[in-house]
């Protein structure tokens, strides 16, 4: 489960009643709820970020949805290994590439009495399609293929050559700074890296390659270019966050 | 699992590891550990929006609880279709109209040799009460029948005509104003809703049927009427939290 | 799982992830995940107070990690009761007094083809080794014995005569300051305690022993002494964090 809900109120609990009730077997990861309220890039970036570390066969029920109640719709979007349950807002697209089919979710095939809402569609139709799938439906089974879905413009940028460009989009709870240029096999390893301040980063392998409080340019957890201080924060000591271009060369 | 122990501390986890010990096929759904420190009012409201979202025959393990050590009784509060682990503090009476049967605990009779302590009830006595629950225990074998328990003077206001008035009560996550106004099915749906800053603000039925940035009544996921900014923060934007009356006409 | 990962990045989700593959049936609690970025003396201190609440046999997969990357070894803890997966830093070594063996883990002998990084080895190395023992390796099985292991030099102090000097060493969410003296059934009971600020705490059973708003020194659900506000917040009040010396008379 992925949500903007937060960790303070009952609606991540009532989609988790709701599954409860619905697919009592079904086992349950919270990724995060705590998505800045109706971000829906940053909620697509974190679950890009990690669900492929998921078993095969793995529902995602991921809700950022501030259009709901308004016509967009509710979709199951299947790639063959993995179900997203969503938005059709683009949340489930920042995905390695891979097919993905959608289906958008019909309410009356997931087999569950469900209370309905016009602001709550997590518990009333998101979480019982969830749990339909859960319980063995296909995307198929609750759900009618839909022509097209929406995707999300941006998309992580290949490192091939060098010097290239890019920015700083997303900044973890240690203040290390993710940026969309991701590395694979081929991509040219930098020297060192310019950030927005002008500021020259050295590019290390890890944390502590460099100095206690200084900063350093790695290829993190997830394939991407990261810039850290070493046991400090890089969001507010190199003021990643107003000046987020980075340059590798 | 309601609580207001919070995130950063083992609160949680050591009631969490008692019920493991003590029923370890037992399944644990947190609703929320981020009620206000002491505050059973908002512990109540938060319980009362979801708790019929899950399984009947559910326990709810609820500890807000500030007179720990002191007098009050850890108590069951039974209703036929579920338990309510939780000191008689009025934390679980805020609930639609049911039977309500209270039990004083009786820490002896919950088959589980616990720590004691007398500021931690919620690992030495409502934990283990709780799991004993989920054993297969009823109210009735745990503890004694009480003739009377605490509960909350508050309640919900129906709206049974127009023009009524109300407050805003709580605020999520998003800062959407939740108020104690409920509707059902033969209450009259107003034209528009006056806030305590005097602006009035129309009903609609969701979100998306004002334009972003404006004002919009609704009833909400619980029935309840709730004042929310479309893709804005009410609380913020509306002075909600300062000035928390309205009037339905 | 302890960790320092916090709620709103994937970390923690991509752990559980990594130990869903592996071992799905393992049952996981998490006992915070907010500790302090890097402050291994505050997760010891977390974990100490909660760890022998959890079942014999129980694995504690704890990851405060600011040497990622360096040549810290990955360890795991064996006391006869529990493993602990953990950094050699420390952070599982403020226990109970107990056997404690370490062993170093050998990711290659963990049976489980994991991603690598150099700067998240909680999903990499920590994960695959707790699922391992999860799925019933023994410490022996994945590591290899170490003559040595790193401990915290912090230890508790018991309570043998008064007066006595300590310290408050952390405050919970409630502002409860809980201090490094440790109490035992043959520690005699001080009549007050002396605060940083000079003033006299009356000792007493539980927060209600004095009126609301006032301060109390008790015996904590650890056996620590603890100092706290009756239905108020100690660690503002009573400026315990800028002077946290405390005497017992």
């Amino acid at each position: 489960m992925l949500s903007d809900f937060g960790a303070n109120d009952w609606y991540v609990a009532s989609m988790k009643a709701v599954i409860a009730r619905a697919a009592p077997q079904a086992q349950i990861i919270d990724i995060s709820h705590e998505i800045e309220p109706g971000n829906i890039h940053a909620g697509a970036f974190v679950l890009s970020q990690c669900y492929d570390d998921f078993p095969k066969g793995t529902t995602f029920l991921c809700v950022v949805d501030p259009g709901v109640g308004s016509q967009r719709l509710p979709i199951v979007l299947y790639t063959g290994d993995y179900n997203f349950v969503t938005p059709d807002n683009g949340l489930a697209t920042l995905l390695k590439p891979c097919m993905k089919r959608a289906f958008g979710i019909e309410p009356g095939m997931c087999g569950f009495e469900a209370k309905t809402s016009n602001t709550f569609h997590g518990r009333d139709i998101f979480a019982p399609a969830a749990a339909a799938l859960a319980n063995g439906a296909t995307a198929h089974d609750i759900g009618r293929p839909l022509p097209e879905f929406v995707q999300l413009g941006f998309q992580f940028s290949p490192v091939n050559e060098l010097p290239q460009a890019g920015q700083v989009i997303y900044f973890d709870r240690f203040g290390n700074g993710i940026s969309n240029l991701g590395f694979h096999g081929l991509s040219p390893k930098p020297n060192e890296i310019e950030i927005g301040t002008g500021q020259r980063v050295p590019f290390r392998q890890a944390f502590s390659d460099v100095p206690t409080g200084k900063p350093v340019a790695y290829i993190g957890s997830g394939d991407l270019l990261e810039i850290a201080i070493n046991r400090g924060n890089a969001r507010i000591m190199l003021d990643l966050e107003n000046s987020p271009e980075i340059t590798l060369h």
